[in-house]
């Protein structure tokens, strides 16, 4: 061993010990003919003391920052304490000195204020692992990762592992595939995720099943994306919706008690997917704060439940709000005095092309019954005070409304929602809210196949009552125009999302464990029997055998981990991510391969022009 | 929840309770107007009792094997108590059932000794899964898979993930590729281990890490290769091998305790690779029990540190000992008496083509000073008795001699051994006997190329004393003919094989840290600067930038727990494996993709006629 101690490890009462520490060079600060240097390792940071005779073979062959070393020498107490640092009250008086390994000068700082870019930190990762942010960032992923599996064992879960090299069958995102040279022709592809195999193992007996796994989707990547992530992917046999959400509460507040010594002892929101959309416009919503929307046109193919203000703007002769399918209104807190010119800037926030809002009303609710807005050609002071009202808002609140197709507008105002909640300080990185969407729909309709898709996928089960919806109608859509009236489109899903700070960090569902309702959900995608057969045979097969009701979950665990690390990024907490290509720069991959790769696997390339 | 309680948890203090249970149905036994039916699941199995009126449903509606059921009853004493079952003493009194989903009759039965075949029990696994001895395997890999943990954690690892879409670097054994459809024409590697990224986390100061983790390597299989395999992966910096070796001695006595409460007290022998091949011929030998070789030619290129015992059988005349390279023999305990016909069937065994020898001569040493020998023609008694003797046997052993070029003699001897010892019994499942071979050449020698390949790994550091030898001399090898001659030859690693019961579950290395020496070993293998800078600049440049001393250690995860488990097969330890084709029956992978596949990754098949 090169060292006694770590460098975190040495307190006063070690004072007078011989001790062999080793690790970096973090800094060095000369005085006259003594030298102190900071010496750094994963553990802790102790502060060394070249004396005047040690310090004569260091003049010799200077160090420099990163440099590593192994010294030996005794604990002495420090006069000059330094209470920031856990070993700040003693020193090493430094007896001899060996250099282990020199270091060429960073291309960044090894600082958590590092003046690295992202590329070049990027292409340097294991320099700026060395940075204590990083390190913070996976510590915390491990730390997830323990607290994910002691809880889960308490639970009698098993880790099983599953396979990586697995059969094509491409639904939705794409499959990552890998050439067989045994197989000739043939290919693997990389699982998106263990799905069919966890059911399997529920359909085995093994009762309770997790493991912390990595998938693989080739889609094309947005920020924040990454090709290969992990899941933490777990399921159950013999349970309904209500078990999972228990179960599964208990482990989130297990891990926010055990890696951010958080009692989560709040209840766990559950709004239905139709209350998230009414109320927030969107199925993660970010429930830290209220700002809850006012839908003033209701689109009855989407909301069965909701009774909406239509009346509010009826009849004024608006001819944008009239002609529009949906108008929506949030009421901003003590925003009543925005300027013109900040009113302005948020018009050209929502016309930006990622929003794609033609324009923005407003109503400045200034005092208990004076309004002035954008709109009040068309509406009267009564009206606009109902409005606000309507809204919740509070005097001295700025109302702003939308207005357009459904989606996009209900869209923008979610958009709209979190940016101003960002701007008033409501989404505080610190304060973390969880609630689950339930009761989402099965079903999406794809217009350009005028047909169905798994809105989360084919092994979700529909809601107990509506088996029999699901088989007792033809999922053909005869009328395209009316595909919201397709008695399809209103069943919903026994499927479950986990909302942590408006993030989506799980989903699951109770799946169908009946062969003739498995069947009928392929059907419904627009999958004949052979390559139900084909892709599926297996699970079809398996489900003849003696299936039980079973049901899981998967937490996206990267995003997790980020959360709660207070970031929005999950590169930051993954050792070696990938870049918005898909390239690990590090390692400049991917990259091409040898003739005798491609002669191999039988393969070659056909590159488009 | 489907169920009160587990099928293992009722005990007679619960008799009087209402209960709900559910899972398979495992026997039915009717008699008369009553039937017992076994319900079972992961955690055991409870007998149900139909009486009278439930019965009368399922003279309606017969259950079979493996349906699925969910009942509610009263937990009742049973008169006639079973003791082999931790339930034996309740049954349930079945008030109402659910019949949850039905079964087809399985292909095969699903219980220990099971009718299926392999091919049968491949295919359809998920039934496999459901038999005692399948599931027991599985538990006891994730107990082996928490006890390591548990240690590691202890002990300061730190689990980081590493990237499995990575560049393709083949050294030795094939990678398997995978074309990224974003970087046209380029692909990645799936990795053969986290070698390099393992290596890099120390130089980034993590200081302990660990994974327990998928590698792949595309392999032409042999019985019992996976292409996939898991590793329990480990490094830690600022260790000697000393160091390296106590933590994974901890590691080991650690799975034992907890895995098979065996406390593994016992030393754990060390053996220089030298001195494994000179006594058991093997580098990874079973030392469940003795029989030592006797080395009667010592090839003095092998082996440094060793006397033979040429003086026995030299100048007797005997043609064939005279002219081998080497002659070796083995006392086999109580042999003596082995008639022609079990002698002419050793003779067999060892000119089977799998083992390639052309003869077998014997010693039986009978009486004190009486020796019947196949080659008494050219040795006297007195000479029989000293090799006999000198093979540490006693009257009563059976001597065998195997003459001929080294590798393969000491290999047939090897196999001769393990053999024998199996059919003496010496080989028993349930004895562990753990030790490390250490100190084993750095290079092979490649005859094709006339040059030098790595044996264990490109990042395998000399021993310390052997670094100059190394940097001092040219890899290239002028003198074919005598290249144990040259200096590389006689370099040995700083690596050590931790092997039990006569297999290598682990094995590791003190690595090069200093770019120097790396460089120099990719050149000793052929590699060219350009090449070097192409498939490794990231880790060349890694050791600029302060590089710790550094080693670690891989487990074969599957094997590891296949010998706990007192079988060969690892196959058997995985949940769903693949066949030796490296196919996965059960979803008949690897398969054809589709021509949007193949156009989206801009490849095409380019099959050999």
């Amino acid at each position: 061993m090169y060292r006694t101690h770590t460098c975190g490890a040495l307190r006063l009462e070690d004072k007078g010990k011989k001790v062999v520490l080793a690790g970096w060079v973090q800094t060095i600060r000369k005085y006259g003919a003594i030298t102190f240097v900071d010496l750094r390792d994963r553990y802790g940071i102790t502060q060394l003391l070249f004396g005047e005779q040690v310090n004569a073979a260091l003049e010799a062959n200077p160090l420099g920052r990163e440099f590593v070393l192994q010294v030996s020498g005794e604990v002495i107490e420090r006069s000059n304490k330094n209470p920031q640092l856990a070993t700040g009250d003693i020193e090493i008086d430094v007896q001899s000195l060996t250099l282990l390994n020199k270091a060429a000068v960073p291309p960044f700082t090894i600082q958590d204020d590092t003046d690295g870019g992202d590329d070049l930190r990027m292409k340097y990762r294991f320099l700026d692992l060395r940075r204590a942010a990083v390190r913070r960032n996976l510590e915390l992923r491990y730390a997830v990762n323990r607290a994910a599996r002691t809880y889960l064992h308490s639970e009698q879960f098993m880790d099983i592992e599953t396979p990586f090299l697995i059969k094509s069958t491409p639904e939705g995102a794409r499959d990552f595939v890998v050439p067989s040279r045994m197989n000739p022709g043939q290919f693997y592809a990389l699982p998106q995720s263990p799905q069919t195999f966890k059911q399997l193992l529920m359909v085995s007996g093994y009762d309770r099943y997790y493991q912390i796994v990595k998938c693989f989707r080739d889609e094309d990547l947005r920020a924040d994306r990454q090709p290969e992530f992990t899941q933490i992917d777990c399921e159950m046999a013999f349970v309904e919706q209500e078990d999972i959400l228990l179960m599964f509460e208990g482990m989130i507040r297990y891990i926010f008690k055990e890696v951010k010594q958080i009692d989560y002892t709040a209840p766990i929101a559950r709004l239905s997917w139709e209350e998230a959309m009414w109320t927030y416009g969107n199925d993660k919503p970010d429930i830290r704060f209220a700002m809850p929307l006012l839908n003033l046109k209701k689109p009855d193919t989407v909301f069965t439940n909701k009774a909406d203000h239509r009346t509010l703007i009826d009849e004024a002769g608006f001819a944008i709000f009239d002609q529009a399918e949906t108008v929506l209104a949030l009421a901003v807190p003590g925003a009543a005095d925005y300027s013109r010119k900040q009113t302005d800037e948020l018009t050209e926030w929502v016309q930006r092309p990622q929003i794609g809002m033609k324009g923005l009303a407003y109503i400045k609710y200034l005092a208990a019954d004076n309004c002035k807005s954008s709109i009040d050609k068309f509406y009267t002071p009564e009206q606009l005070l109902s409005i606000a009202k309507a809204a919740h808002a509070q005097p001295g609140d700025l109302i702003l409304l939308l207005a357009g197709k459904e989606e996009r507008t209900r869209k923008a105002m979610s958009e709209l929602r979190l940016e101003l909640g960002q701007r008033l300080g409501l989404r505080k990185p610190d304060e973390f809210k969880l609630c689950w969407v339930l009761d989402f729909p099965l079903f999406e309709y794809d217009e350009e196949g005028n047909r169905w898709v798994a809105r989360h996928h084919p092994f979700t089960s529909p809601k107990p009552d509506q088996i029999e919806t699901m088989i007792g109608n033809d999922p053909v859509i005869a009328d395209a125009a009316n595909y919201l009236r397709h008695p399809y489109a209103r069943i919903k899903a026994n499927a479950y999302d986990m909302v942590l700070n408006g993030n989506e960090i799980g989903g699951g569902s109770i799946r169908i464990y009946q062969r003739e309702l498995q069947e009928k959900m392929f059907a419904a995608l627009g999958m004949d029997k052979e390559e139900q057969q084909h892709k599926f045979g297996f699970l079809l097969g398996a489900f003849e055998y003696g299936a039980p009701p079973h049901g899981g979950i998967a937490f996206g665990f990267d995003r997790l981990c980020a959360i709660l690390g207070g970031s929005e990024s999950i590169r930051d907490f993954i050792a070696f991510p990938k870049n918005n290509a898909g390239r690990d720069v590090m390692l400049d991959a991917p990259a091409t391969i040898d003739e005798k790769q491609f002669e191999e696997l039988q393969i070659r390339l056909q590159l488009k022009k």
